[in-house]
């Protein structure tokens, strides 16, 4: 494939990422694919099969470009975990993977291998990532001897959930209180010393290398609601 | 309204209810639930508008009738609280929960005030109800004094976060392991002696009114892994 194609095929790929994201699956049209990426009808058939082909791609896309990462940059093991819970607070909040998800829950029948992709990112790899963090804080004494699946499962059920039941009850009208998840989430977790570097992570913020981002790049489509 | 009548608009509720959960909304349509449910198309236009209409009342009666409730008659609060919980994960398993949930996410548009009953009964009234047991729990340091929001919180995100996630990325293909689930959103919250307690609980199960209803009743649609 010539380099040309290469590049319309990606940009067909990522107006697809939105147009999904945004609207209905049956509201959107190859041909309107086509024309905003300027790739042709006919190369995204020949590389994707079909529209459910393009849809899959682009979802996967969308949702890889937005997998938080563990900064290893970060102070300690505790910011470094709770830096990687503010990102997932935030990319689950964000209109665009709020959007991936309903797409891809109204698209379950044709989703299988995308769905079997996140299974294993959200299941497999990402708690793998949290592992050495969670033993660290444990050895520590920040994070209490729970066990590292315990921990890891409840970092990343309390951090979806509001996010999630918002983004699909909302869609993305109701915004997300980050610090007040944070808290929730970490609160039930932490020894007393643990408690108290995460007060201070969560209160002064930025200077730790947490909620960073948002003092960095303010977030456009929610902001806190100061309900911590 | 004749009682003949309110009985089969009531048919066209539970009628609609089912086919809204399991099938697309725009598979769905009017002339169908009136045919199953011996209720005319007149009638149901007259009384619910227009299909939204419809949509709204069959997916409100669905959820009403799906909420789980704290049963006063077990033996100890903490006893209600896992009870509770067991209620709550086995139903956002239930394949026709998820399939509201999809439904409901997929019409968002339409599905304002609905959203705002679910909105409190979810984390209004369901955390006010809660909310007595867990300060029992607390008073007989059962659970950690970690705030009653926060105690709840965790609580309902924990118990939603696998079988939401498993019901909007496999459908109803994913068995979620209820006892797992229940022991992941306890463990962090109780105190030893609330540890002991909820490991009878959970081991035991029947004979202390938990895990009960699967006893009773054994589920077709899912089933533990015995993961715990």
């Amino acid at each position: 494939m010539s380099d040309k194609k290469v590049h319309s095929v990606k940009r067909a790929v990522e107006v697809a990422a939105r147009a999904f994201a945004f609207r209905k699956f049956n509201e959107v049209t190859v041909a309107e694919i086509s024309q905003a990426a300027q790739c042709s009808t006919t190369t995204i058939y020949a590389i994707f099969g079909n529209k459910e082909g393009l849809f899959l791609e682009a979802m996967t896309h969308l949702l890889q470009t937005q997998v938080p990462e563990v900064r290893l940059n970060n102070r300690s093991a505790l910011c470094r975990l709770v830096s990687f819970a503010e990102a997932r607070v935030r990319s689950l909040s964000s209109p665009v993977v709020r959007g991936a998800v309903r797409a891809i829950s109204g698209q379950i029948d044709t989703a299988r291998t995308l769905v079997d992709h996140l299974a294993e990112q959200q299941c497999g790899k990402v708690i793998a990532i949290l592992e050495p963090q969670i033993d660290a804080c444990v050895q520590h004494n920040l994070l209490r001897p729970l066990g590292s699946d315990n921990l890891a499962y409840a970092i990343m059920a309390v951090t979806a959930y509001e996010p999630i039941v918002f983004g699909m009850l909302y869609g993305n009208d109701q915004s997300v209180d980050i610090t007040g998840v944070l808290r929730k989430a970490f609160t039930p977790l932490v020894t007393p010393s643990g408690e108290v570097m995460l007060n201070q992570l969560l209160d002064e913020g930025p200077a730790y290398g947490v909620l960073s981002l948002a003092s960095r790049n303010p977030p456009q489509h929610y902001q806190s609601t100061g309900r911590a």
